[in-house]
């Protein structure tokens, strides 16, 4: 149908931008985008290199991970872009990356604090790191329980306050309204982990922004008086 | 008329190529420039890629930041470069980045000692880092009260010998006679921002650059016995 | 033969895209693939630069390094890419660049820890780093005991779970079942030691990755029940 | 004549070149060559962005500097080229940029320590830093005396040996039997600048390159049994 059609072609640009954007190396990274009925999940397919997708070459899944067409393998990494669709039912879309500066903070299992407006533009307040998933979570059903941990992690938190998380030991997963915007929070997210880490250098006790300086930048672009960006 | 055309093409070609030199990511970044009699401020619209700007999408606004021609909405940060505007006379353009390096130093709210002459054509000193903003002056005109804490900071400065300035816990703002120059002065910004990371990497006991030869520097560039480019 | 052809080809393109992927400057880095029944190894020529560089300017050596076909000089370092023939029977291509992550922990002459699953899906541990050089392994065939040494270095360690070597005060030496995967393995070497630079920074005391989940990642790309990739 | 009109095409290439490898932002650099009977030095205008930069832009000046041909005004640095070019005879070409980590180490006035081969295939030992100019030196003739005090720190070193230097607070010059292997040769100091940062923040202690490797590499494509690269 029409519309997974048009879902087809952006997940595919999505999944090519990773790439351009420097966000994955080789084939290290994976967009996906669901539907509007959220019964169809569109994703890359697995270890295929970024400059030779094209729009059929993309997977489409069932909500439950069962291929309903492509003929290639969907990403390993599809049971946590579905866990992630079931728990947060705002979004649109799904990005995995190890994009550098993110990832460093990820294997450090440190959260990356709110320096500066960048990040309150983005997130409102620290990007979170998970729990480590134990022995068990990895030796059984290992992605979808990347995803449990992840949902665990937002029990007290907002997903499109926070729309993003870096995995312990392993690289952030981040989502948006569609995969066009969760493809541009990964672009932002390693952005800001760049500027965290140089911060960090500069001052490794560097004071988190005052909080209603967070608050004003989150707000005059993600609240109800947004004013940045076009009507 | 001609004048405003001309100033249009300019400031287009300046805000596409905040992206082309890796100051912003995304619609991270603006930039501006002001007629000669400064009447007329001609600004990026908000919010849109810089890919797809055209010159007919500035917005060109009057000082006190009415929207005189244009379709679209001018840039959120609108109210700041009209407060330099207002307090610098001597400016004709101003850029305001996110660049990672500069913001680093913004972010841990450190200016950028002078370690070398690099640093010492372009700013006479240290590049300064403003106060931070009260909760009051955030609640409040946000973006006109980061124009006055920046023209605050410039109180006993020259904003000729020093063209640009960090945004504590945000950013460079950056101008010059043009917004071409405004450009190259935060392109140059960032660049010496980036050798005193690694500079104080190196040793963050690095002492500044010998006062007779930071002025020998500036001089040989902007004093009256100016020997550097062409006539 | 036509066998041979193919392989100088992709040879030529490896050692192309060496420039092409970062990891080499000017010209210091070489590609080499070994044909199937082993007699013959197809190398770069010796300083010449990547854009020039055709087919047929592979230089074709037997297993003892003399020159079969080819008008120019092999790489010096022809000489250690075929002790690691000799060695490590399973491997069809080596790749040794001086890409700069990799050759900072080979100059500090510290293995680089796996601190996540990026690193987990290359190597079953830690990168190791050789010992050095004596003086007289140095005075005598030098490139041939830089082979030596990798060959010592992997006594108790299997090439296929380790696909490559920090040269002590040298740098990494990369290897797979073919050339075209050896370049793969050394772009994901040059990526994981910058991650783990970074990570280092953020936390010097970072500690390892859990076993269970550097077996796991291993395991689902390379072992005998993976499902990474297509079939 | 032929011969100058072949040097000013290197010289235009060599210099253009120096963007495109990412060692001048700006108009940050320059480069130079001196033709055969070392009557004639050619080299940049002053302040002229590369992309535009043509082989009739160039200057000609004699040993004294006086402008024999070109319409523009040559580099403010012409002295210091000029001073080079009188004492090591040697030398066919001169690069003056303000790279980023070569510039760090001679802002933070800190030799390049050798710390592997990659260093010690160009440097045969520690990239020297000259002393710091007396406030009488940068108040006469700055640029000539910048020239003198990079000679100064050569009364003991063999400039073929050691193709660079770093002036303190200031930053690299390099050169080279050619204007072109003078454009390698700072290509190479970036680089190997780059791998000393972060060769030390992994290990600020980190040990120089035993001393029989050093001469090995440095022997090997430069001594008089050198076996690297063509015949």
């Amino acid at each position: 149908m029409a519309q997974l059609d048009a879902l087809r072609n952006e997940v595919c640009q999505a999944n090519r931008n990773l790439a351009k954007h420097g966000l994955a190396a080789l084939t290290w990274g994976n967009a996906s985008g669901i539907n509007a009925d959220r019964t169809r999940v569109v994703i890359k397919p697995s270890g295929v290199e970024y400059d030779a997708l094209t729009p059929t070459d993309m997977v489409v899944v069932d909500p439950d991970g069962r291929v309903v067409e492509g003929k290639l393998r969907p990403s390993s990494d599809t049971p946590t872009h579905l866990a992630l669709y079931r728990a947060f039912v705002s979004i649109g879309g799904v990005v995995h990356v190890h994009s550098p500066h993110a990832t460093a903070f990820a294997q450090a299992r440190r959260p990356i604090s709110c320096f500066g407006t960048t990040h309150a533009d983005l997130f409102n307040g620290p990007v979170p790191v998970t729990r480590a998933l134990t022995a068990e979570e990895v030796a059984g059903a290992y992605e979808a329980n990347t995803g449990c941990v992840i949902v665990e992690c937002f029990e007290q938190r907002d997903p499109d306050a926070f729309p993003g998380v870096l995995v312990a030991g392993h690289g952030p997963f981040v989502w948006g309204a569609s995969v066009t915007e969760a493809l541009r929070n990964a672009v932002a997210l390693e952005t800001i982990a760049g500027m965290a880490l140089e911060t960090l250098a500069l001052d490794e006790q560097t004071r988190p922004l005052e909080p209603y300086l967070l608050d004003k930048h989150h707000q005059r672009k993600h609240g109800t008086g947004a004013y940045y960006g076009q009507k």
